[in-house]
């Protein structure tokens, strides 16, 4: 097999943590996420807006007690005073809540980790993406999937050329969850993803959708010119859209359809990202996330295998171990706090960190801008927009 | 296993074809699709617009001399007048003849299969099917796909509401056999698909992506309602789309989007149909035609396999070999033949046939006013249009 | 796509028919797949041992009645002793006469294709091998598989080398149709299957165990040296195995497993073979037949699609339509006849026919010792047998 | 989604570690497979043979200085002479030291996590499992793959009948990493691996056929009453195997095959395993390992998800995020440590543990068993041998 993984260096950074109190999904995911390659530890936190919540969680993840905080505002402020402050604060928070408590931390001087979309606003994003600019703060948003090892490699294959000039993008993103009336049974992420105060505009689109934006912004580094869009909502009595399908037309000419979906019934969590050039073509699905289907012109297709010999650098080193032992969702997760950490101790240091590889506040900002104008252009009677 | 089929009853039709000469495809494919059952037998033909090429196929298929034709005029004119006259004509020319040489036929009062796309012109086909229905005549279409045993248990499936309401629909065709110029080699099929005076307004959504529409009508039994197109030509010179994307409302409120490519590098023939409905959902592929993906909501998903216990009547009638002896495209198109001519004996005899399952000419209408709308739609800026 | 396949030469073969009666599965697949090529017409049969069932097929298959015979004595004799004599013979009946029924024509100077197992005792192989060679006569043994373009290419590629030294073969026969007491049903074909005195000593290594063997024969050109077998019955009150296991060693210094199984829930006809080499290796499954899995070390597994441009001179040359498009069983029966009649033509016209390829009475002769060993080396306790 | 898991409860247990230094593959495993649930805390360690190894290894892990050992002997006695001396003992060593290990902390009281297989050699592997026994105290084998979701819902499906009576068993486990001389590049894991000093008698089936064993020993509860086998070494100059076929028969009748091999070119780390039973089917692929291949009779076969409302109780509540999100290699070794760690923690608390789910060293001591007769029976000349 491979030779193991470098061994952590010491000297962990300190983080608090928004969100993740009892019945989160999310919440949990960061952590072990984090605690997978032991760079950060768990100092601080506001878990809940349910101060007894946050107690007892805080009880459970050994938080010390006069580091449990009411609200954020208290914690961003009491943090920010002390010598052992955080080093980043990480929100896990239902999304309209996203944009007052990352202002807060980023006007505390703290970096931020965000859950995506970004905020439910894009006025919004924009003044975090300003304001984490103008205080020289990183600032990573969560977009998961860009933390696969495959995903990694497809940028690298599409950015040296294999695959000749893109032509053709197919994003989709299918789920079952939303297929009937969860929302009614007392499932709390159902609940507030269908609920338009909590989640702003868009349910399917702000939450998969902008997933599969994200995946193939980062896997074919092209810019959305234009879309149009239609958000369909097909359960009944709900608001927001739990389907949505997207005519995309890219910066140099390649169009695309992204197919974002809650009623799929039959699929999970079915990302899955086929790109087309000139020359070849690259093709990977997030629950078989470790094999990328690649094609040339007039040869057998091929299946690449995480950790085979031919992987290019960047996606190489983020592997973890020897091809044929799967590495999923937490690893991927993984992969997003291992770059980001890494990134904040070397400009702790004062290195450079430009070739530093997460989910940055800009990616953040397309995001959202993708969400709203996919909801302007549903809206208008699903007309072209540009961005 | 299961017990064998019923051997193919004595007394074939006769038939005759046009177009099918040196170098065709899909002219042997209809004569061995013929061929398998036994229910017809070849007796009369112009098989090219070059005669000596007619001559020598002729030859070689053991068709009689004096039934060796220079043009179809000729065929038509002479074959109505013989007592042993053919039983039907089975047309395999370029897009543009299909017309001229249908509506010969049918004046002649003879019966009619005919390649797809039925016409390039609406008018055309309006009047083709005007015609068959004042004359009485049988016309099929042979759209292939709708012959697979599994695509006949979909619709059975739908038709009985396994999956319930439909809510989305996503077909793909993919292929990638016109990723460059292929038209510059030489290559016969390549020159013509590409070549709008003979193809129409439409290489693409005319050739594959008409066979989406098709399929999905088959299997759901929905009519479009409006539809957004986009048709792109990606390789350079190129005067027809290789490439489009159509977003697609149907007359129950289901959404869809359909997605016709001849540059999708690494995909041979991937017609795939994925149906999504209030209960349940079906999937089907082309390229793995003997198995449905089934799934229905909290339950695993199934794959049902050609030739299982749990069949439904129309389709399992339909299936030849016992399950997990694959059966491929041959078998699809000789279904088509078998229904056809099945009905069309019947139809001698006087005997009802309003359960005929064959696509016809009504179908084939339905797919030229499909191809003529998507040009529209895409011509007009990618508008959305009404059916 | 591709240009089309050359139109069948004018001057078919004569044939008659053994078995292949009501009820018959198998028969029926064989004149379909030489009805598909139009290179031979049936003529003559005795379809059943009951003389009804054979004058009804005779009359739905169009067969004169003078050529309707009684038993194949009879059609033996006659048929030699006509100008129009039948070409070949094809044998569509129960192992147990196979033997019999093949004597008889060779020795009316008759050419013979017969189903596989080619005679239930060794002795009988031996001699009908013998037989077929001392009267110059074509025989050929339809072990189906072997008809497979993709089982032609993985052949062609071996060959060359491209896997380098073959070290490991695993090949299996995965199906259930026999996992309960079917033959208490009144099935006719599990009723004669595992009843000894139609069957012989094996009704599992017989069937499909012995399609395994030459499967890999043909791929590899690998001769077993030494088996181990464990022939199972795990139905209750079944005499016959419906099970194996079999360690093979082969002459090279390979090693083998073959796993036969008529009692493996979940799968329907599930022939695969792997072969491993020193450079690479070759998976093919009959029930996906138009694949190729291809590796080589240190590289991406390939996956090679019949009809791809890279496809060697015999596998190509079989294909019949473009990839993407699948052919199946019947096809690859198909490829079996045409292979055949090709050489008999050729024969008959004194032309060269060395390198015709098709299943021959060899290997039917080695089929049968593999089933015998096979029988031996358990009934010993499953101890290590030469061959 | 699904709800958050329970957040880990507080009170870490306290972990020492023998192995994972420097080029360590499975070391860094364990440590973050144990961080992912934050159930036990590495507190001291002896790293590597080499002491300047240990020490910087420990001092990146933060292991305290008067904690870091130059040998197991001082680490056992200094450890168990400690108030806060460790729960228990992680051995991540070549095989041949775990013997030695094991016995020194047993003796010295302290619980014992090892690597598998437990020992090189039978009468060490029953003297570890009697002294275990004699001193009550827990002892884990880490066999990966019983950790898996999928390996459980399998378990408790075949526990409660839902396949009946198992029939036949197939399992196989392909890898090709030393398909080439690796151990001559200066590859470490190859170089001991294939060194019958540090190994014991069997590579390939120690290392990996003994995967299969303890896999279907888990998921079956049968016992193997006799076996067949054939260790065979392909590559030029290895003196021990690298690839085995195992005929085996089991204690309720089954029979079965196990592979594994080391040189299937084409494959990472293909441990596959499928059981039949009379009534239905279970098969699992490690390489895809959220999903369950499910059959019964006359159904159509069933793909079942982590994280299904249909899974059952055990393997429900070991899976961590919603279905669709894949769990993989590192889940399922924290699965086993999360079992481990809890019933070390209710033993403590002198709660019963009688329904702890972790490998014990009773299938260390079978899994050693089946090594040792598996290499005997191959040195016989591949006879059957009682286990």
């Amino acid at each position: 097999m491979i030779e193991g993984k470098e061994i952590a260096s010491a000297g962990q950074l300190r983080y608090g943590m928004l969100g993740g109190g009892e019945g989160s999904f999310i919440g949990d995911v960061h952590r072990k996420a984090i605690a997978m390659d032991g760079l950060a530890q768990l100092v601080a936190g506001c878990f809940s807006i349910d101060y007894e919540d946050t107690l007892r969680t805080a009880k459970k993840l050994r938080v010390a007690d006069d580091r449990v905080y009411k609200d954020y505002v208290e914690m961003a402020r009491k943090e920010s005073g002390r010598e052992d402050c955080i080093d980043f604060v990480d929100i896990a928070t239902p999304n309209n809540t996203h944009y007052p408590i990352a202002r807060e931390f980023l006007n505390a001087g703290i970096n931020v980790v965000c859950e995506k979309p970004l905020t439910i606003d894009l006025a919004q994003a924009e003044e975090l993406a300003a304001l984490a600019r103008k205080k020289g703060l990183l600032f990573a948003v969560t977009y998961t999937y860009s933390g696969y090892v495959m995903v990694k490699q497809a940028r690298e294959m599409i950015r040296r050329g294999d695959i000749g000039e893109i032509r053709v993008v197919m994003g989709e993103y299918a789920q079952d969850w939303l297929a009937t009336r969860l929302e009614d049974t007392g499932n709390m992420q159902a609940s507030w993803r269908t609920d338009p105060s909590q989640t702003g505009r868009s349910n399917c689109v702000g939450d998969i959708g902008s997933h599969i934006e994200n995946t193939v912004s980062y896997m074919t580094g092209l810019k959305i010119k234009s879309l149009c869009s239609s958000l369909d909502s097909f359960v009944p009595g709900r608001k927001l859209d739990d389907n949505a399908e997207i005519l995309v037309r890219f910066d140099n000419g390649a169009r695309g359809v992204y197919w974002a979906s809650q009623v799929a019934v039959g699929h999970d969590n079915g990302l899955r990202v086929r790109i087309f050039g000139s020359k070849g073509s690259i093709e990977w699905e997030q629950e078989n996330p470790n094999y990328l289907r690649v094609a040339y012109i007039g040869e057998p297709v091929q299946i690449l295998s995480r950790g085979g010999s031919y992987m290019l650098p960047n996606a190489a080193k983020t592997s973890r171990i020897p091809a044929g032992h799967p590495e999923g969702y937490y690893e991927a997760f993984a992969n997003i706090y291992r770059n980001f950490a890494t990134a904040l101790m070397k400009k702790k240091k004062g290195e450079d960190i430009s070739d530093a590889d997460f989910p940055s506040v800009e990616d953040g900002l397309e995001g959202v801008k993708f969400i709203s104008k996919a909801v302007e252009s549903s809206e208008a009677g699903s007309v072209w927009i540009d961005m």
